[in-house]
């Protein structure tokens, strides 16, 4: 069909415009001279804008009206199909949002970050606390462009992970809560484990070095890809054969380096799998916040911090550092990677504690859209819910609500969902795949992670956005989103460091 | 007037639009996965083809047909009559090449450059000579659209050296010719120099110590700037606050990191010295290639290879290196950087022989435009020249004709006047400076520049591209582009390393 190629076409300007975005956001936290901030805000508008008018384009409008008839035609499955739908949906969610909107939200979100910044280093709430109640009120008013909803976060969580209502995530995230609480509280009676090896003077160039070792190993196409610095580190891709993440090295941390350069690896890993035939399309991405947290775990916490992987990489970290690990056995290394210690930090935050500072989070966000909570009292409530869910004092405001960036830069609502729906997804996807090939296990400790790649790549990255999160762990695993898996990993790990661990039935 | 405020908005997006050129430039030379480059080429054709469409949309033109005649009403050196007056001219000279043309010449391009990549890995001519035969005639093509210029090649120099016919250039370059070659053959004959002490082992490390040292006292200011690396260094300016540069440091001679960054950090004061006034707007850059290369000329030549910065640097070289150059004599190693040999390569060419690469390659563009010359005899053309003018026999047509890019990535014509225009400035610029502050040499040997910056400030880089470069010369030296000052400085410089040296007087 003629007009489906024309509307590819189309597509491809609409890509270059969005990827010119992602080039102006990498360089910001990359390279670019601090001078420059102010400007590089206005260009990131500028090309903002030219991108959404492109999206919303009459010319759009008349291309879809004619294909959406066509697309009922073709397989439901089909590329043609799929694209076609994707397209429309973003189309039409983009018109139902007023562009001044957006734009006056945009300059608001500048302001608070600044405030933020400044705030969080004076350790002073209130000093942002006026704007982020603006923040609340431009939520409640994005979520009232689109009426029809059953949870009024359910239009923000959309904006990352589509279809995963608040009906669905709050059951959950309520049943994982009740399986991690007591658990903590089990660990904080257990004798607590010993991290010394770890903490010794790690040169930077050498962990880069094994970091390399380790990326070529799990497949990472070093021709598509580049890694540098930043404080957080991030991946963003950038075009179908251009995808980039960054790490941070702590020269008195051996493992921060190289499970943060995993982690970026495993979105990576996501955006290089997707098929070129998804190339210059709105299809050539990960389906969610989830899905993509997902394989970040996956490759950090299931792969990186593995026996089975340690049983092949332990002898080579131990010739890159002979004089701080040459006499430290593997188990007392293995043992030292999995301390838990509730914490205040969401992203310093162990496998176990990790899920509670999220739910903390969405819980929070529910109820300040519902207006169940004030901004006012909103360090109170997380206080609150730290010591009661991690047996943690939150002294300091910096190390409390304003510990994390999403609210400051980002709408209230959907900002942290994600995180956890990838941690339990991980194992899902990864018992799916060994299931199938029982001997990934095995090949680990060999250093092979070809069958695990190619299943993941098969399964899921190939597809990019083709498919819906609710579609894709149904293909992938047979079943529904479980917390199942998710327990049944941690407790039978942790059981190996806390002999008394043990899951309390209900 | 309201019209000239919505001009300045207009532009702004146009320099928007521009700006993503040069960060997709500069991101493509400095960190793009190297399977990206087929799609770099797609977005910089898209990004080049959008910033085309603003700059000849019709409504530029509407705003241009009432703001010229106000224009006229306004003082002739105002920032908005010189705006407009830009602006018009681009605006002329953008409508009158089709579109069609430099699409198709960028096709060409892309196919020439990876030819030239080949053919000079073979040693191989004839494997690009049927496609730099096409460029020629696209070179002619080009200037047939500007009708009514005095010499085929004016159109295709004024691309970027505006001003400089090849009725000034070609009596200046001839007349320089007759001093050189004669200089050339007295250093011939002189007692060699020893560069023995440049060409040890110099840590990369060290060397970028020094030269971050060097950069922070000639003025370059770093929240405004970063410098990387390249084979090939360059200057960018991406923004008004955001001017990057590239280096490279060879780990067995110490000087050519230092000159490059030199060179490329002169490039960056005169971008980072624009007036904020221009930012936005096609005024903000250098007015020409020629005036850009004074400046990356004067800073890496006239300050950085003169007696006066090695009194103040030299110690300081030598606490880095001490077992390097501690027991090295400065005069031993200033005598070492004077060091003057013919030889093939432009790049590597020193300061006396360097215009005699550049004025062979301006004849030969001549010679090939009016058809005096074939490409097929090109290389026997390039090398009667080098034995003819530095008795350099070519025997590899890669260290020949084949050894720069310029014209086989754009048009032949206007590629090479630049260089020498700007070693010819640079003294002129230097002697304009130290009549009006005699003290400048003297500040020198304290490692003082800010006088000498301030005058450049003032009298060139705050301009930007306000002024024509016959204007700006008139205006900073009160006189017209002449040769003397440069040729005065060779001869008493060169005169204290090669004492028979002298002046052939006709």
């Amino acid at each position: 069909m003629e007009l489906y190629q024309s509307f590819r076409s189309y597509l491809k300007e609409y890509i270059n415009l969005e990827s010119f975005i992602h080039l102006l956001v990498w360089d910001q936290s990359t390279g670019m001279p601090t001078a420059n901030a102010d400007y590089r805000g206005e260009q990131l508008g500028f090309i903002s804008r030219l991108t959404h008018e492109k999206l919303v384009d009459p010319k759009m409008g008349e291309m879809l009206d004619q294909l959406i008839p066509w697309a009922t035609t073709l397989p439901a499955d089909s590329l043609e199909s799929r694209l076609i739908s994707e397209v429309a949906k973003e189309y039409e969610k983009a018109r139902k949002i007023p562009p001044a909107f957006m734009e006056k939200f945009f300059g608001h979100t500048a302001r608070v970050y600044q405030t933020w910044v400044k705030a969080r280093k004076q350790n002073n709430f209130t000093l942002v606390s006026p704007l982020l109640r603006e923040t609340l009120e431009y939520s409640k008013e994005y979520a009232s462009y689109f009426p029809g909803y059953h949870h009024i976060a359910d239009p923000l969580i959309d904006r990352s992970d589509e279809g995963m209502y608040v009906s669905i995530l709050q059951p959950l995230f309520q049943d994982l809560r009740k399986k991690l609480v007591p658990m903590i509280e089990q660990i904080r009676q257990s004798e607590p484990v010993d991290r010394k090896c770890l903490l010794q003077h790690y040169p930077k160039q050498k962990q880069l070095q094994f970091i390399e070792v380790v990326l070529d190993h799990i497949g990472v196409d070093r021709s598509r890809t580049i890694q540098d610095f930043s404080p957080h580190p991030f991946m963003i891709r950038l075009a179908g054969d251009d995808v980039r993440f960054t790490t941070r090295i702590k020269e008195w941390e051996v493992t921060d380096g190289l499970f943060s350069s995993m982690h970026e690896s495993g979105h990576a890993l996501y955006e290089l799998g997707i098929s070129p035939e998804l190339f210059g399309t709105p299809l050539m991405k990960g389906i969610s916040s989830g899905l993509h947290e997902s394989q970040s775990r996956l490759w950090e916490n299931l792969v990186g911090k593995s026996r089975e992987f340690w049983e092949y990489f332990y002898p080579k970290l131990q010739s890159v550092f002979p004089t701080q690990l040459g006499a430290v056995p593997m188990e007392t290394f293995y043992r030292a990677m999995h301390h838990v210690s509730p914490s205040e930090i969401r992203t310093e935050a162990d496998e176990i504690t990790y899920n509670l500072h999220v739910i903390i989070r969405f819980d929070l966000e529910l109820e300040l859209l519902t207006g169940k909570l004030d901004v006012t009292d909103l360090p109170e409530a997380w206080r609150q819910r730290y010591k009661e869910d991690l047996g943690v004092d939150i002294t300091e405001v910096k190390d409390g609500v304003l510990q994390d960036v999403h609210w400051f830069t980002d709408f209230i609502g959907g900002q942290f969902q994600g995180y956890s729906i990838g941690n339990i997804l991980s194992c899902q996807l990864f018992d799916a795949a060994q299931q199938i090939h029982p001997s990934i296990k095995e090949e680990m400790t060999h250093g092979q992670f070809d069958t695990l790649h190619s299943w993941l790549k098969t399964n899921i990255y190939q597809h990019g956005k083709k498919f819906s999160t609710t579609e894709m762990i149904q293909r992938a695993t047979g079943q529904a989103l479980s917390i199942d898996p998710y327990i049944k990993y941690l407790t039978e790990k942790y059981q190996t460091i806390y002999p008394t661990l043990h899951i309390s039935e209900e």
